[in-house]
């Protein structure tokens, strides 16, 4: 045994002890279920149309992109997503990853440098938290949605530049960020207001574009937008949305676009199609929503601003005890137990999702009300 | 203005001067061109089997995974792709991850806590080199391929745990490391080895098994191999590929893991299909190895132990002028160019291609000798 060996088993060991080992375990296996914990929100990942966009654009040019980016990893079907996130979201241009992960370690290491102060909420992802350890600059994390604390902050500063992480619908607790407020204390102290729409679009926002779009925010000199194609999109990938200047200066400056390959052409070619889909079926932004609200009153919690629902339990035994009952019934559910909460409190996590036939969600709340009530 | 649009204008304003200013293309609106810059080194990409293999699990499992891995992201495509890594390569496990940069994030940030020294070699790539920062880990350089060195840092260290930090085939010069002794030497101080296969896979060791298969070293407790689907394998991805005990610390403490979207099905199925048509057709493997022996010829320079050649230019110029007038006779070189390169050399940057025909081939070759004579 080498001292690695031991530490793994450790390691491992105190995992069990705690009842926090983790398992993988494939979910299509698992009989039908009625989905309240992935984040395929529309519905759109089997969407049919979605799907064939996916095997056009891998027929047309092939399994993978082959490249980087800047070498020959560039290709049209990338090229017109770009077009079609940007027209969607309302900013001026687009630069797709090949993660939303990837979006925000790229976002934040290329526009902060050691002479710029990171003020990140305390609630953002772990992409935001990874991106700020890759940048150079200085992180300050101010309380939750404390617009007051990012502004003092800010005047604080003695860094030349600034830049602010926000999650404009927030992945665990489902609540919105004040971006109108937090984009006024930039404009105010010439910071870069950077928010993460990953669980906002094709949710929130006029026909699912956005709560920057909602806020006319898209296209301002200060406001740069990361989101992912992985959820409401139903694909992979990533895009940050700015100006054509930050666009540019990422094209030359991120490390994690500049050296790694290209999206694969057919999440490219999904998430374009995804795309059309929205705008041409609003009514999937309204019936995502209407279930959120259903879901919400059978959780018996207020109504989410986005699909993502968080339902406080009594302790950690609580929530894992409720997601396996949930699922006697059919039903999944997450859970977000410590040290995953940001609060210490262990919660169940639900997802609304637009594609719930009225049956479907009529027994997913009545399970719900079962759980909580 | 602010200061933050007068930043990105000086910032773009000195590329321009220095003439490294850099720009995205559509690589496909070129017209054709004998391909050697990118790394889709088998021609697997486009293979119909390949994109047969995308198309069949888009259509199965949808464009998207719809959630990461521990929630409901883990589809049966995934589990097919690890069990194939894993037996292609000997390692007793494979984890799939949805870059090859996720990969080298993952594995090193998830082994190197505050109590690991991290001895990097100097040229490792760009996702090592975040993968180090994101870690807790003190960081070591040693030269490049400097054996010795390497283990001057891991007997004088005072961490109780060390990894070591490697490309089996490096991406920029295409040389290769001296596994076997740089294993034997983290065996005698207990470190651990992490070597990235990701130009390796496909093109070197027995049937394109990589370079730690070739040398015994799968499978062992102090072995961990990184790997991409993107470049022989022709899709989208990562892997990284360890013992049980490795695995399931990633599983349940790899940030950029847990908090990632799943591979997009389409990706994970074109690399399964991939690996069994290297099994199947090891005459690709063959026709790599011996397109890369003509083009060192041609280009004047030593053969490579893979599939990546650099020829050093007097210039930065000198590189750029060969890459237009390879492109004008229809061939697509790459160059790096400081601050690209390790050392400041200019250099072009070839790849081999198993699919090259053998008219291109020898147009190839004629070009280069054109080039460098
Ligand atoms: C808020 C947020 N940002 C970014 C990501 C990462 O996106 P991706 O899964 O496409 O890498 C996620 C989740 O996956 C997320 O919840
Ligand atoms: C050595 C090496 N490791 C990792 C990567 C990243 O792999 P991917 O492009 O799949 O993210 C690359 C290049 O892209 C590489 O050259």
């Amino acid at each position: 045994m080498s001292r690695f060996t031991d530490w793994l088993a450790e390691r491992a060991a105190a995992r069990e002890e705690a009842g926090l080992t983790r398992r993988l375990f494939a979910s299509d296996t698992a009989g039908p279920m009625i989905d309240l914990a992935g984040n395929d929100y529309l519905g759109l990942s089997r969407h049919p149309r979605v799907v064939a966009g996916a095997v056009a654009a891998a027929e047309r040019y092939g399994a993978g992109a082959g490249a980087s980016r800047l070498v020959t990893g560039t290709l049209t079907v990338h090229e017109r997503l770009e077009r079609d996130l940007a027209a969607f979201t309302g900013f001026p241009t687009a630069l797709v990853l090949s993660t939303g992960y990837h979006a925000n370690l790229a976002a934040v290491s290329a526009l902060a440098d050691a002479e710029t102060l990171i003020v990140s909420d305390a609630h953002v992802h772990a992409s935001m938290i990874d991106a700020c350890r890759l940048s150079r600059g200085q992180v300050a994390v101010a309380p939750h949605n404390d617009v007051a604390a990012v502004e003092r902050f800010l005047a604080a500063r003695t860094q030349p530049r600034a830049i602010v992480l926000v999650e404009t619908i927030y992945s665990v607790l489902g609540d919105a960020a004040p971006v109108e407020e937090l984009a006024a204390v930039c404009a105010r102290h010439d910071a870069v207001l950077v928010a993460d729409e990953a669980h906002a679009l094709g949710v929130c926002g006029s026909g699912g574009r956005g709560l920057l779009h909602e806020a006319g925010l898209s296209g301002q000199d200060h406001v740069v937008a990361t989101l992912t194609l992985s959820k409401s999109l139903g694909a992979q990938g990533g895009a940050v949305l700015a100006t054509a200047a930050v666009r540019d200066h990422l094209v030359n400056t991120a490390r994690p676009f500049i050296y790694d390959t290209g999206l694969a052409p057919a999440a490219a070619g999904a998430a374009s199609v995804a795309l059309r889909v929205v705008r041409e079926e609003p009514e999937r932004v309204e019936r995502v929503r209407a279930v959120a609200r259903a879901l919400a009153k059978g959780g018996g919690v207020p109504e989410a601003d986005g699909a993502v629902l968080a339902v406080a339990m009594p302790g950690p035994r609580e929530a894992v005890a409720a997601v396996a009952a949930a699922a006697e019934q059919g039903v999944r559910i997450g859970c977000f137990r410590p040290p995953s909460t940001p609060d210490g409190i262990s919660r169940l996590r639900l997802t609304a999702h637009a594609h719930l036939g009225d049956e479907e969600l009529e027994h997913a709340v009545r399970v719900l009300e079962g759980l909580v009530g």
